[in-house]
């Protein structure tokens, strides 16, 4: 809980000096970044402000140096709060020029005539500009052209340091303090719109600075899916009740969910929670250094499904840190090996008949001896209320 | 409080067919949606699972006939619950192809030779999906060609049907009401993020689904900006608190603030606040059908700042249901002619002095008489805590 807000400057300059590095090992002579992850990561503006989708905000890192911002004049104070320097700004909306003659200036200057721009293209990103803007920017720059990133600011996030794995632990942390209060406010009779309700509360009582992300479920003997909001029907005996929360802490993400019996688990039930803490374990031991997301995604659904096809969730984890999912997915195609840093989700499910699901999920971190779990692990028996 | 969740099928399909008359009119000859809002808007998909960038979600409007979803497997149960009936779904995420292919072959269905698929290409629009995959949807579809989609999905939206707006006023009354108990949480001393952290768990407890959007200041005489989250400093005498939350109450927003004096208020901030009331009633008196944005603009923007440059935030207010902010907005450049139906934010700032500023909102919706204000109106004198 003493996890101090922000990082130092230093943080800031080790992640565009690598990413600088790699930009000159594949020839970009600059990245126009468009996203709240991506401007945030180099720059550390940290605003909900995102949530509004009519300004593009853009930051342009160049071959060497400081990024520099091209954003529109209701940011500027903000920006002025983090380590950029080079801030420029233009009253959006602009009906006219929503910013794009000031980007296209900048990146005359930034980058040489022939020069390529580095753009996120890859899985899980998109460019968070107007299709027409974007446009009349590729017209505008003429010899100077956009082209994919490498997936340079993709890597280098999927690497933590220090200070970015205190922030997720301690998010996680509030996430457990809140799962562990849910019987002051699950019971029979509650409509799980309420219980929705009333946790949200208890993770922001317990420390989230907001609660980004909530889904779940309750049903007889299991669920359909896991991606619903809550309905008002009342939770009956018999029910199992998950829960799956992403909390904000300083602004990285906690991502696990809990299961609750309402009354005595049936036996199927039991199984299902004992069979995917079970899939825990050997995700665990297959998580070292040196070993590949796949090799941890054979490990678990050999457990949750005798080594047949996954669930509808198409995978058994992700990453996690500045958004509630992350990359690399924990499915037979990545062969991402494993570094100290990394941070992920384990996240099974299993079939407990009649089409219902159980899912469970944990937190954990890659560290030199292997990996380390951030969320209080679950026992085998599953929480009754 | 009473406002049934959801709508019937009958909304969507009208949706749909107005949609399609104006495809008809512009030679369209299907949609492609792929942000959270468009897809809801004519489906009904609601869920909080957008916050994961991870996969891509397709659906398609055709020339006539209800929508197609082209999804991850992981939505199709929550998908089977809306109206739509043609849901293909794909194991998603899949390194070689997500979805693309299967995007593809349904466009290929549904739109001929040549055809046209409008896409939004618009101010505060994106495409959300990889650029890559934009890539090589657009080589794949050969002679279909995606072209703008002459903004026929926002066009629509502008004007709210009757039960959305009821929604949307249940999301102000859940905001008003958390405002109104402001000064049990607020006090000298208290964090600004703990205020922050309090005051969503008042919105929730007043019937908030979530609570996507809390930003504000506290600062002596005014602040200087507001977007930004909470620091840790402690309220202090002389401070004007000012909390500007945008709240989710089945799929609809609300979007105001409400500023606070800590203790009673300098004659600037009381004169400031004053103003900003007048510059309400200017903007309620312009908000007439038939007057245009642009009207209420300088009617407006006379009383805050004599008529001369509006400050940072570039506009005075917005357009506000489905996201926390949506077109048009109210600037000089804007020409939208007032309908009823149209819901919008009246937000007018104003210099305080020192660099300082407030900044004030109100909800408000048109009627054929004239506008309505949503949010209980906040009267000239600036509430004390």
């Amino acid at each position: 809980m003493t996890v101090p807000r922000g990082f130092p400057d230093e943080e800031f300059r080790s992640r565009c000096t690598k990413a600088q590095s790699l930009m000159a090992e594949t020839g970009l002579d600059a990245l126009l970044l468009t996203t709240e992850v991506e401007v945030r990561y180099y720059t550390g503006f940290l605003t909900r402000f995102w949530e509004s989708p009519t300004r593009p905000w853009f930051v342009v890192l160049p071959a060497t140096g400081a990024p520099i911002a091209v954003i529109p004049s209701i940011g500027t104070h903000l920006m002025q709060q983090t380590w950029v320097d080079d801030i420029r700004t233009w009253a959006s909306p602009d009906y006219d020029d929503d910013g794009i003659g000031l980007l296209v200036e900048t990146l005359r200057e930034l980058v040489p005539e022939g020069g390529r721009i580095g753009l996120a293209a890859h899985l899980e990103s998109h460019v968070r500009m107007p299709r027409a803007g974007m446009e009349a920017l590729e017209a505008a720059l003429g010899s100077r052209r956009l082209v994919p990133d490498d997936e340079i600011t993709w890597r280098l996030r999927m690497v933590k340091s220090e200070a970015e794995i205190a922030k997720i632990t301690a998010a996680v942390g509030v996430a457990d303090r809140a799962f562990n209060r849910v019987g002051e406010i699950a019971r029979v009779g509650v409509a799980l719109s309420e219980v929705f309700r009333r946790f949200q509360m208890l993770c922001l009582d317990e420390g989230a600075d907001w609660v980004p992300y909530l889904a779940g479920a309750a049903g007889q003997g299991g669920y359909n899916d896991v991606i619903s909001p809550a309905t008002n029907a009342p939770l009956r005996v018999g029910d199992v009740l998950m829960l799956d929360t992403g909390v904000i802490r300083d602004g990285y993400f906690s991502d696990f969910d809990r299961n609750f019996s309402v009354g005595a688990p049936a036996e199927a039930v039991k199984m299902g929670h004992s069979r995917l803490i079970e899939a825990i374990d050997a995700g665990l031991d297959a998580a070292k250094p040196g070993a590949r997301f796949c090799d941890i995604f054979h490990a678990m659904n050999t457990v949750v499904s005798d080594g047949g096809a996954p669930s509808d969730a198409g995978r058994l984890g992700h990453g996690l840190g500045m958004q509630l999912t992350e990359g690399p997915s924990i499915i037979p195609a990545d062969q991402t090996v494993l570094e100290p840093g990394m941070v992920l989700t384990l996240e099974p499910s299993v079939a407990v008949g009649g089409g219902k699901i159980l899912v469970h999920e944990e937190d954990i971190v890659i560290r030199e001896n292997g990996p380390v779990c951030l969320s209080q692990r679950e026992t085998r028996e599953m929480r009754v209320i």
